[in-house]
């Protein structure tokens, strides 16, 4: 059997593909995979996603030049759940321009943006509107 | 509208929840949470997750012992994935005996087992077999 096989695929044969920074460690985005795109990225060694929102295979950093190279490849005791550690290209994981997906943060009830937005969308996406491929 | 309605539920009302070790930034785990589990969480101090195989509200280390102390609660830009950062009571998250369920490395078209068993499933649970509670 395949490890790609091994895994245990959603009925949608989707899985949820967590980026962690292989530096610093900060989670940097939460996005999805289906098996060509896992194959694909252990072959381009760049992170590859399954856009849900596009139908299609989504090369991160394709537009914005962030792309994620990666250094680690790992999945969780129930095969359901995959974990890259990557090297973030620019710095720039989020679709707003801020380093981290991660920047709405739970304060006295309510969610507070936490993280500085580095370079502003309209300047990382010349020809797509900026919203989340996913 | 509450912090909780802000969040993006999927159409069975649940949203992956990451906990994150808040001293050592290692990804331990990966569960489910609904409105009431995250309202729980924030009230309690600790991760409290659903089981989607068992079907009812899983406070986590109800059996271990293994509670995850909630230290800092995040969402991510499209507010459908929750990071929750833990101190991870007793140093072991998985139900396996290892710190983290992330122990499946790959390794050159194979995935290896990467992390020691610090305890036994079986000295970990006395009452119920060690399964993963999903």
């Amino acid at each position: 059997m395949s490890w790609v096989d091994e895994l245990r695929w959603g009925d949608d044969g989707l899985l949820p593909a967590i980026a962690q920074d292989v530096t610093t460690q900060e989670i940097l985005m939460v996005a999805w995979m289906n098996r060509e795109t896992l194959q694909l990225t252990v072959q381009e060694g760049v992170a590859v996603y399954w856009s849900r929102s596009r139908k299609k295979i989504w090369r991160k950093g394709e537009e914005s030049g962030h792309t994620q190279r990666l250094c680690e490849l790992r999945v969780d005791c129930d095969k359901d759940v995959i974990l890259l550690k990557v090297e973030q290209v620019g710095g720039i994981a989020c679709h707003t321009g801020r380093r981290s997906c991660f920047f709405n943060k739970f304060d006295n009830g309510a969610w507070v943006d936490s993280l500085p937005v580095l370079k502003a969308p309209s300047e990382i996406y010349t020809q797509l509107p900026p919203k989340a491929p996913k």
